[in-house]
Formats: structure tokens, sequence, C-alpha cells
């Protein structure tokens, strides 16, 4: 069955996002699909899947494949402006070729207006994931939660919220309905999502594709009670090992919400129960006037101060300077 | 009194470090000093603050000073190359000067045989600390810990020790006794470890020296029982308020040790509670031969496995791929 399949020229829906083409050195050609729209953009977990696939590429022409370097160990993108459908160019360059790492640096333009814009950039570490996964002496151990089956599709938000979220049509999401209450206007204001997810068409999960499912789920700040934009505009990731095939458990999660910013952890685990990615992202976050008090109520909150004042509230969510697309508008 | 101080030529020995001649646009000189040495490298987190520095006057010349954008509010470093007393070359770029934020890259150079040598790039979007800092609607509490006073300073530790960290005289460290246990061969291997912290000539805290506090402290690994280097290969910083001056409490902790890499997450908060700083970092770490079964003693490894396999234990260790120096050789 794995022969009939290798043999088949049966291209996933996230292959065909990450198809490229080679212009030259250092520049490739790839096209942002509606497909991957949320919210009128293009989602940020693409951009990145992207840039990593345009990076892996080019550090495997200048010696990181001999060396094994051939996956995302360490990813830090900062999103510059909002991404549209249409074409992008990757341009990638090596940094450093090292004996257990390859470091590069790539970034993702569009033209507009016949000017290149670019959308993200970032700075990367490369190897070889075999080596750096073993021996786990230590990692998070999976949160419970119940089984996909016994949690809520995404597929089941209403119909005029997934038009406005193709994005949700490319993955099969089952989230915690202890930490999905937000979506009937009930969220638990503990900080906190957790759900299963994988691609709706099966693709299997690799370690490229873990860079899009670190940002995959709506933004934490949904369980806060803040529903809209939370545009990232700074994401690293740690890729830790090669995920198992199956169901990947990702739980978000945010501790400090400041004047419209916060930070946004993310653990993902595989079937296996192995920790296999982590995140953390800043992000900018709008909060309705007059409901810092809600937030505020969540724990964690030991010491929180100026419980009034939302003055500055919402500073981040302007489009002028959000790069990822992730909630609803 | 501050006047008086404020018209003194009194340079700190941080500012001394941090000192920068602007060659030409996007090009700076500085002098890394064996004063900030630690074991036989310069400290990374002095490295990432210099960088910070040039960035930040760069950025300022560019249009990012008319609006404020004068603190790092995210800066993601890539470790390349162990960086030597002497001569460094900053050579910056603006990536994109936003409304809110701008974002920029720095790399930090020394010559080596005749050849320049990038030991650190970094990406960074710098903003105004003041219009990001309030209001606070949630943050993670200040842990308790007993004060100062109460604590060993770390210049009590024994002279050999120190002759190889000459960081060490440049603050004024008191670890919390409940996580200092490692200094006398007895680690608590919760993989944690705090401390309060200032500069030793009391130059007042403000947010560019919080990229150098947040990798301040001897690496969490010694709380492990794994005691030796753990260069950062990556480190991502948020700033997320300007401290206040006194004491800042540091705590670091990990959650996942794997085939020589680890995270470090670290916070800090300043004299008044507030959470100034995070970052998080994936560094090298080597085990000594046969110590996996302590570590694995740890909290949290609710299912480690591979128990014995400790043979990929070490690889980040080498010299060749690291580029931060931390910790006792």
């Amino acid at each position: 069955m794995a022969g009939l399949l290798g043999s088949l020229p049966c291209m996933t829906e996230f292959d065909d996002a990450l198809a490229l083409d080679r212009v030259s050195d250092g520049v490739r050609r790839g096209r942002l699909g509606e497909a991957w729209a949320i919210g009128g953009a293009v989602h940020g977990g693409l951009l990145m899947a992207l840039a990593g696939q345009a990076l892996g590429q080019h550090l495997a022409e200048h010696g990181g494949n001999a060396s094994g370097h051939d996956s995302p160990v360490a990813f830090s993108a900062y999103f510059l402006s909002p991404s549209a459908d249409g074409a992008a160019e990757l341009r990638s360059e090596v940094v450093r070729v090292g004996r257990s790492m390859s470091t590069g640096q790539v970034s993702l333009l569009q033209d507009a207006d016949g000017e290149p814009v670019e959308r993200l950039r970032a700075l990367a570490s490369y190897g070889d994931l075999a080596r750096w996964a073993q021996p786990v002496l230590r990692e998070p151990p999976r949160p419970r939660m119940p089984a996909p089956d016994e949690c809520a599709p995404a597929g089941a938000a209403p119909a005029q919220l997934r038009t406005a979220m193709p994005l949700m049509e490319r993955v099969d999401l089952r989230l915690d309905p202890a930490t999905a209450g937000w979506a009937v206007g009930r969220p638990s204001r503990l900080g906190v999502m957790r759900g299963w997810i994988r691609f709706a068409d099966r693709r299997p999960v690799d370690a490229l594709s873990l860079l899009f499912f670190l940002d995959a789920l709506p933004p934490v700040s949904f369980d806060l009670g803040i529903m809209g934009w939370a545009p990232t505009l700074e994401l690293s990731a740690h890729i830790r090992a090669e995920p198992a095939e199956g169901w990947l458990l990702v739980e978000i999660a945010t501790r400090t919400v400041t004047g419209g910013l916060m930070e946004e952890d993310a653990l993902i685990w595989d079937e296996r129960g192995r920790m296999v990615a982590q995140s953390r992202q800043l992000a900018g976050i709008r909060l309705p006037s007059g409901d810092a008090g809600d937030v505020r109520g969540a724990r964690d909150v030991g010491h929180a101060r100026d419980p009034g004042d939302a003055r500055n509230a919402g500073d981040a969510g302007d489009a002028e300077d959000s790069g990822d697309a992730r909630g609803v508008g």
C-alpha cells in the first residue's frame, strides 16, 4: 500500500502549497493560495512552512544536505506585512554551515504595485533530527484530553465563519470541549486551548509541517474572551523530534497580556506522546474597550495593576503592522 | 544627587562595554573585553546587548526614533561561532519601519586570520515600551524567594572558579539557596534556578540590559547535575516593560532535555513585581556518560524513553558549533 501510494502522483494540499520553482541560487518562486487564507490574508503558519521549505532546499544545495541537516531545529520568523493571494518569491542565504547544524536566512516577498514587499524574514538552524531527538531525558508530559471522536470538529462551526476561514477546511481540528467554550460565548478565561489536529486530506505530518501546526489553532486570546485578530509579530519554534504518523495534540497558552501584546506558547505532542515541537510568539491583540475587567478575572494575575486603564489597548491589532493572519475579522 | 551624578563622566562597566564608534551607515565598531568573558569566550548576553545597542542606534537614524521605537520589544539571536577578546564590527540594516514597531537585522563579526567571521546574527523589533507596557491584564506572578541579604552571593565561590568567570565580577548575583545546591554537589534536579541580580557597580537597569540579564545566570542544567558548557544556539527575548531601578529577580527553567539539546526559559521581574522580560533559548548540553539516570530522576519525565541510551549525548557541546559561552569548562 505504501509502495502504491508512493508511486502515484497524489499531491496533497500541503505539498501543493509548498511547491517551489528554483529561479537561481537563493531565489525560488511559489504561490500563496486563498485556500490557506484566514480572515483575508494567508495564514502565517503556512508562510513559515513555505519559507522553511525554501531555506531547507537552499541549505541542501550548499553542503547542509551532506551533513544530514535537512530538518528545521530552530526557526525564528518576523512578520512584516500582510500577505496576499498570489505569487511569492523566496530569497535565501547560507549564514553558516557547521558540523552539527546549518544556519540560514530566508525572506518571503510579494509584488505590491510593482515593488517587492517583504512579508516575512526568518533565521533558522537546520540539523539531523534523528541525532537530536534521542535520548529523551526530560519532556513535558502530554496533557489528558478526550479522544478526537469525543471532541467537536471545527467543521461544525457556522457556515458564515467557515467562509471567512478557508484554512479551516485544510485541517481536521478537534478542540477539547473544556477549552472550546469561547465558540459559544463561554470562554474558560484560563488562557489555554487544546486540540487534536491533522491535515484534512490525511497527508502525513513531518518536521516541516510542525511549523504550520504550531500556529494553526485559533488565537488563545479567544479563550480570554478577546475575539478578533491576533496578528503574529514574531514566532520562534524549536522542532525536537520527527512526529509519528497520526493525530497531533496541540496546546497553546498565554500568561502575559499587556498593552495590546500577548505571548502565546505552543506545544505539540504526537500520537506516541513525544513532545515534538514548541514555540513562543508575540502577537498583537485588540481589546474591546471595557472588557479589561473580564480578562483580569483569569488566574495567574495575582498582581495585575491599572485595572481600569485600557486606553492603550488594541494598538497592536492594526493592519499596518500585522503580518500574520489569524482569528476572525 | 541625580543631577550631580548626571554631570559626572561616570562611565559604568556595562556602558563601557556597549560603546560603539559609527564607521558608516550601518557599520559600527565596538570591543569585546575579557572582563565579560566566561570560560574563555565573551558572554552571549553581552553580545546580544551590544548588537541590540548597534541596531537601536541604526534604527534611530532611519526614522525609528521619530516614532519612539527606541527599545527592543522582540529580539531573536542565532549564535554562530565563539567570540574572542578584541575588536568587533556591528553591521545593521533596516528591515521595515512601521507605525507601531521598527524591525531590523544586525550581525556581530570579528576578524579571524584576516577574515571577518560572524559571531551572532539577530532579527529584532523595536518599539515604544511605554506604549506596550500598560495596561497589565495578565502576567506571571513573581515567585517567592528569600531577600538578597538572605542569599549567598556568587562572589563567595572558590577563587579558582571565579578566575575562569570574570563575568561574575560584573554582576551582584544572589542565588536562592533552594536552587543553589548544585554549587556544593547537591543539585535539586527540578530544572529550576532563581536569583536576585544587578550590576556590581550599581548601574541602573534598563530595557537593553535585560537582553544581558536574560542570559546571566549559570545554565539551568547545573540544577540537573549536568555541569559544563551549555552553549546557546538560539535565544528569543521579549521585553515587556522598562524595569524599575533596583534588584531584578531572574528565574530560569527547563522542561525539555533531549539528545544533547535543552530549552531554557527565563523570566525577569523588577522590584515592583512587574514581569519585564522573558526569553527562551535552545542550548547544547554535554551529558557525562552514565549520568542520564540521574537526570531522568527529575520531575516532569512521566514518559521518558530509551533510558539507557546516552550514545548521542554531548554532541552539541563541541566548540565548533558553540557560539555563546556559559558555564564552566
